[in-house]
């Protein structure tokens, strides 16, 4: 078939390659319409390599899709031909002891799309276990039903905050990660965002996806509008989601006693706290890993209208021109989040 | 002061009565703006009695009130006069075990507004301690403030549910309490909330509030509805808000594997459950009484556009007027949800 | 194989019996060494059924088990032949979504031994998949591994509870579940138990087995000997263990603000609450299904000596004598609490 | 009256001080008859203050106390003359934000006994809210109920950890902390506990206290003993008790997924942490600043027998020897654990 693959040499050809799929009693095989590219697919593209996974073989790149059921297993009753889908990339092993528990995404035996050495979806067709494969409500477009992937991040940062109705929460860095995870949180609870960046046409754009509050630490000091915001108490979460090893020592000077910081980002850098500042206020530190059993979570979100995603779909490519797609992606331009490929 | 009094005998009567207050260094006086009446208030007034607490003596009801702030007491420094505010009714011993714990409400020496022999607030002011007095935020109205207090019992029942972003909760009664509930649920984090109750006109009006979707059990079954929209996983949360007895053994049925029952409603007559049927989805029951720590999530909440009450406060009567006012909620007209008296 | 039949007639044998076992890669086989008897085989011996399950068929009882591993699956690695093992009686399907959150225990396709039409294991081998086979520690016997079964279903009560270091639990009942859940909530954190039977032998036992204080109700009141345990403030937890209808009424009294119930027992009849009388504490209640996720942590407690079960093994029958076990055990004699049968 | 002063220029006194202490009506007067010395109490007496904390004028050290109430306020009820008690050191605001929730410890005006300015109780009697003050069961003396307050800190940081039934914890550390936090953690549920240091004899003594491991990294990898004793898949909690800087980048590696660090050591430096090793497993980090509501939960503990920190008072010197107790504390040989004063 033919798909965008990455060469070990980090070319980027759309050509045929020869993937062989035999469709299981539980799988179903889905056309795929839309695909996002993520972070992780430009850095594979520019840099051949995530820590110990690196691009020894010609791997297809992409992880974030949607596309339409063409074929269903003998055993798959909950799904049939036809229907319009978006897929969970991550399969874990289902006898290991995580996915037991119901950490399936702690697995480490989890087969990841376009982590190598497995294929990404930037192809005409996949096939995927049904229970990963997830019906769009009416309402949600395939172009959104791509996004419930990154969304899914968001949702379950959200989800480990336990927030509380009416939760106060800042979100560190305002790319497309700390985009879905202001809506989500604000979707789980939380009353307002305040939202950091440097950049102020991404803040510009947050300010208009509902009560989120931009601060440009240029500007003005995210913990003077925090105490303005509080009567001087604090936030009860951070969602840090710029990976940037510079921020850690300022989380919790904005927390209020008791408040919780959520660390979505992945630092390349360790990072330096002061853990007593975080003990006289009794904060608890959440790591996340993807996410697992939010895309159902997500998608309702959606369909009710409580999570739009729209606006962060700033620029799509068809197939054909998916290497612009890519370009445009590793230039990150101020005024785009999300770059996604048409089918 | 001239107040609205139940006399023992249950005449409701307006007129002068003595109240001494003094302000202490902790407390604030405020001038009352706006008063919901409260079915216990009506059960007072119709009946005399509530449980273990009766009309012995003169007692002024109320306990729903927003107001301004007319003089601060010596130590207090987070409100000033001028201020406008809403109020916790409930103010319990500081030194009691359960306050200690941060379970205020559940302190058995709690005061409480308008239960006797606690006056309530349908009079022209009130001293009352600083820290359960609560700034409205600007675009708050003193009518919206007096609705912070039914609210608080959907907040607080919200929290219980320890919601999940994206659940799908079912409320049960359409009454005053049904509505903020289903309310604090959506804010709190659910994508969509199904509400049953017999009276068609509440129905048509919670579908106007938000991602509701009514039912009305004379028509259609609660379970076939849950069924369709969950693929008959079954809904997350049941809000019990009706009080009935009749209800219980319904409760289980829509509900999903580890589904919560979290029980509002204060039922007169015992509740006959099938602890069978609830032990083989692992059912978690929360039961509720009244609230703690969530009027600044209210606020919040209403602050921040995800809460609006204002449908809710269907009638409104001059302080004049009080006894129309209480002969209205008495008669529990199909079209009315809220009723309140403006001082 | 010969085997403890069940017949569909309630005849008990023991007679050969074909049942066809083929051994999968992820699978082991395990020579069955001691077995215990478990209510719910003396009912369906007693008679016929338990609700929806009826033993239409000739079925093996028996699900209580321990034995040693005799082969093992090609893709085995984590036991090996000659290991000393206990198994979990239940298999879900590994697709389920209750599985697949963690919940297998609720998934409505498990396969449990003696569960019609799934046949125990009072026999002499039985093939099991390896991820429910559990290696015992080398201090801990087969009848002790045996045991796990039973004490599986107190810990996982234990947990439900989220006992917090010091808890004051009350435990109703005096039967193997109430002794086991008593031991599994020591264990678990809690300071001291009291545990409620008129069967006094009963209750001697359980004095000897740990910090458990014995009331018997018709010599004192649970409530006066919380009461004075505790200064009035009540206790933290009650495990209901009884299964008995008229228990309900009595369970809130005894508990603390913001204190919980863990159903264990399974009553035939519906369950009348007072839910006013819950309300007024927050009361929650949990309700719990067999277990999940807990085998490894029983034996780790059993391995460290926190949890001792021997006492309660009061009765051992050889093989060929099942059938006066089974009498022994449906006599249910004051002294005795479990019975089993060495293979 | 005479008490052990601590002068600014940092000499230690038994000289008469004039302490000015009327009784309030919830209040109790206690003659002291135990007190502890704690790091704290070392650290000012050698260096004057700790962190923003400075010994400008005479104060008398010592917080970990027990006594007998001597003479009760006019309201308080629940204790009596003759009362043998030990007390919590800090009292909070009533009316603070942090008290009302609950999290009391966290409230930033707690006034703390040997926290200047504020006196401690090396000294003949102190005036205290009944509300902090526990009366001890008579099988605990003493000398044990002045280990309440360092045994309080294992017990918050064991609440914190929301252990689970048949947890493996590690407790880095075998000081005064790190041995209550194992005793605390063996009776808050867990199986065993990994206690490493580098001092043998402290390991030595560790060992004899239930079921503790101890892990001389010196002589073993604490990894390969965890690794051998969870089959490769790890702990389940760290508690951290050396606040050492240079412990943190290890304490993700020994963990399972799901696993989580509470933070109980104060580190003076910034602590580095690898947070993509801690995002992998998704491992919480907890932090914790003294206690709340555990005094009773600890003395229910030793009542039962579950927790006996007998073993750790190693050393006791007659109050006219508190100078010797001081410099025997600060010396800090390994085979002492806790020094106490004997009033």
């Amino acid at each position: 078939m033919e798909a965008v693959v990455l060469e070990p040499n980090l070319d980027l050809n759309l050509r045929d390659i020869e993937v062989a799929e035999e469709i299981g009693p539980r799988d179903v095989r889905v056309q795929l319409n839309r695909v996002g590219i993520c972070g992780s697919d430009v850095h594979y593209y520019k840099h051949g390599r995530i820590g110990p996974f690196v691009v020894n073989a010609p791997m297809i790149l992409g992880h974030e899709a949607a596309g339409t059921v063409v074929e269903v297993g003998s055993e798959v009753t909950e799904l049939n031909k036809g229907d319009r889908v978006c897929m969970e990339p991550g399969v874990p092993d289902p006898d290991s002891k995580a996915t037991q528990l119901g950490l399936y995404n702690l697995d480490p035996q989890v087969r990841f799309w376009a982590t190598p050495p497995v294929h990404g979806v930037l192809r005409p067709t996949v096939v995927h276990p049904a229970k990963f494969t997830f019906k769009l409500p009416e309402n949600v477009s395939f172009a959104e039903g791509a996004m419930v992937e990154p969304l899914a991040v968001g949702m379950h940062a959200a989800k480990k905050a336990r927030i509380q109705p009416g939760d106060l929460a800042i979100v560190t860095g305002a790319g497309p990660i700390g985009m879905v995870t202001a809506l989500a949180a604000l979707a789980g609870g939380c009353s307002k965002v305040v939202m950091t960046d440097f950049v102020q046409p991404k803040l510009d754009l947050a300010a208009k996806l509902g009560p989120i509050v931009p601060v440009n630490p240029r500007e003005e000091s995210l913990n003077g509008m925090v105490n303005r915001m509080t009567g001087g108490w604090g936030a009860d979460i951070v969602f840090e989601c710029t990976g940037s090893s510079h921020i850690a020592s300022e989380l919790f000077e904005p927390l209020a006693p008791a408040g919780r910081v959520v660390w979505v980002g992945m630092p390349v850098e360790p990072i330096s706290f002061d853990i007593v500042a975080a003990e006289v206020k009794e904060i608890r530190i959440e790591t996340v890993f993807r996410y697992a059993h939010v895309y159902d979570r997500a998608l309702a979100l959606m369909e009710s209208g409580k999570i739009d995603v729209t606006p962060l779909i700033t620029d799509t490519y068809p197939f054909e021109r998916s290497d612009q797609a890519f370009e445009h992606a590793a230039a990150m331009p101020e005024s785009s989040i999300k770059v996604q490929v048409r089918m």
